[in-house]
């Protein structure tokens, strides 16, 4: 995707070091971050400098790359079985990181040149899933239609294309009119700070609305179809994603508003039966409390703005039933939320 | 209620001053606004610095009660009428406004005598009514019990006592252990500032949660009771209540949770017969981009949250449809939401 007329992706290797766009200052300034080591790697995705399923399984794929580099013939397999634990220990939640780090584990087993091919191959295909959700998603948008969505599972958070934002890109290439509404998404904001600004940057129309008015506009008639990504898909379909995806589907039930899930296959668990056992990744409490943004000077603040003292909670994710959910629109078609047409796809 | 162990309602009048509580600097600072006119009324009404369906009501009436102080006895009603229109112009989608002007002007037909105890009575019986909503609600509360609130519906907004957070305030003097989960409320944050500096007033546990996380919640079995205010109620018991409180009902009905609206039956508007012709008022969209609050050494900063360049739509309350409410919370007692019911009580 194009960032002021270039071509970038959410992030790419640079020798040993892994860059990527430093996420938590957009939409308030453009950098490029560097992680020089592993563990650079692992404070990035903890601290989501780059966020998404699609990107921290590149970046997991990556930060594999770079322990193959340290790593002697000798010592590969069990210095890589360490960097996948580091690895998969950042977030718990998205089974991407996971998905990546087994696949460069395995192919260690081969050869360290396949190890070192497999770690690209993750991000290479996850951009290229995004581009194919694209051309499956676009066909469940109608021409006017208005697209309501929630966080950002644009090209930030899938290398490149996206999955939720990928069928409205292909849409509005393909000279469609359309209107995306974008979930601000609390607490971190990112429909109000990514969402907005990748569409921004593409000329999509749209408009910021607070989380809480989702509901309102389905009851007036005003949202045609609902899509979301997802962080990790159980096989019988229950989807783990962003904080509020879940209510947002209870909503689109009930006002018969279809109600999508966008991934790339690789979200899929096929170790996962349901939602039941997905861990919730507890993020911390300053996120609820605190913002972050800049004063009309372009000065950058970070504010308390509830009342000091009180106590918070913040889940970052919560689980949708597959019950809610219309269809998950992977790389390979739409698939229904059913364990035995996901298991078809595999 | 107490503040520092002093006693205070949200508002009250010091000769032809109206005096409040300032709501938009809470809770970072405590500090007391003078209206000296009408005008600074209807200024300090729109502008949120009273707040709340109660208060504003009681705000309302003491403006009428300014403008009998300014009329003659001969341009009395006519200046009341004058008086009305400005005040029922300040916000559109509460009914209490034109409640308690609607009183006031009557009572002038009579006296100015009357006019002016009518204007007292109206703050007065609307404190009173939150108190006996506390009585009537508090038997919903079982010891032990988890209760969502969203939005601030607690003394701040209706005068003393509250409407949603009455019954929550009774159970806690009650000596009942409960705890409170607090919707953050986004974008105005009346949650994570008011109801939980009220609520860390008062000494009742709490939690703020970000609006995206009430379903999460009730799917885990942690929400024994959903309590909200309203800001107008139709005939039939559709109920305008702070935007998101729709989302939140809908996901009460998915999973099982029972729903109370709390309210004193001067919310009730005999004239709406249903949801539909609520209007809702649209706020300005800086509410939704921009944030306030206090950077470490206390000072206070507007920030821009989002995406420099994008629209943004604020609607600032929603409509509930009274087959997701389980029962309205009057000073009369609970009431069942439909019509036979609610006009029973009148």
């Amino acid at each position: 995707m194009k960032v002021n007329n270039k071509n970038y992706r959410a992030l790419w290797m640079e020798g040993e070091s892994l860059m990527m766009i430093e996420q938590n200052k957009l939409p308030f300034s453009f950098e490029i971050h560097e992680c020089k080591t592993l563990e650079d790697t692992c404070y990035a995705i903890k601290t989501m400098i780059t966020r998404g399923a699609g990107s921290i399984g590149g970046a997991g794929g990556y930060g594999m790359l770079q322990a193959i580099y340290k790593a002697s013939d000798k010592n590969l397999y069990s210095d890589l079985e360490k960097a996948k634990e580091l690895i998969d220990a950042t977030r718990p939640t998205a089974v991407n990181l996971s998905y990546a780090t087994t696949r460069v584990l395995k192919a260690s087993k081969v050869s360290r040149e396949l190890a070192i091919s497999e770690a690209h191959a993750v991000a290479i295909e996850c951009a290229e899933h995004g581009r194919l959700i694209g051309v499956h998603g676009n066909v469940l948008i109608n021409d006017g239609f208005t697209i309501e969505t929630h966080c950002n599972a644009g090209w930030l958070a899938l290398m490149d294309y996206g999955s939720a934002l990928a069928p409205i890109y292909a849409a509005h290439d393909a000279g469609k009119s359309i209107h995306v509404l974008v979930d601000e998404t609390r607490p971190r904001s990112q429909g109000a700070r990514l969402t907005a600004w990748e569409l921004n940057q593409h000329g999509v129309p749209h408009t910021i609305i607070p989380d809480n008015a989702g509901a309102h506009y389905m009851s007036k008639g005003k949202v045609d179809i609902m899509i979301v990504g997802a962080d990790r898909i159980a096989t019988n379909g229950d989807t783990a994603n962003k904080i509020g995806t879940l209510e947002k589907a209870i909503a689109a039930k009930y006002y018969g508003v279809p109600f999508y899930v966008a991934a790339p296959s690789s979200t899929i668990d096929l170790n996962t039966p349901d939602g039941t056992d997905i861990p919730i990744e507890e993020r911390g409490v300053e996120e609820v409390l605190y913002a972050t943004g800049t004063d009309r000077n372009g000065e950058l603040h970070t504010i308390l703005t509830a009342s000091p003292g009180s106590e918070a909670k913040n889940p970052a994710f919560d689980v949708t039933p597959a019950s809610l959910i219309a269809g998950i629109i992977t790389e390979k078609g739409i698939v229904k939320p059913d364990t035995e047409s996901i298991k078809e796809i595999f």
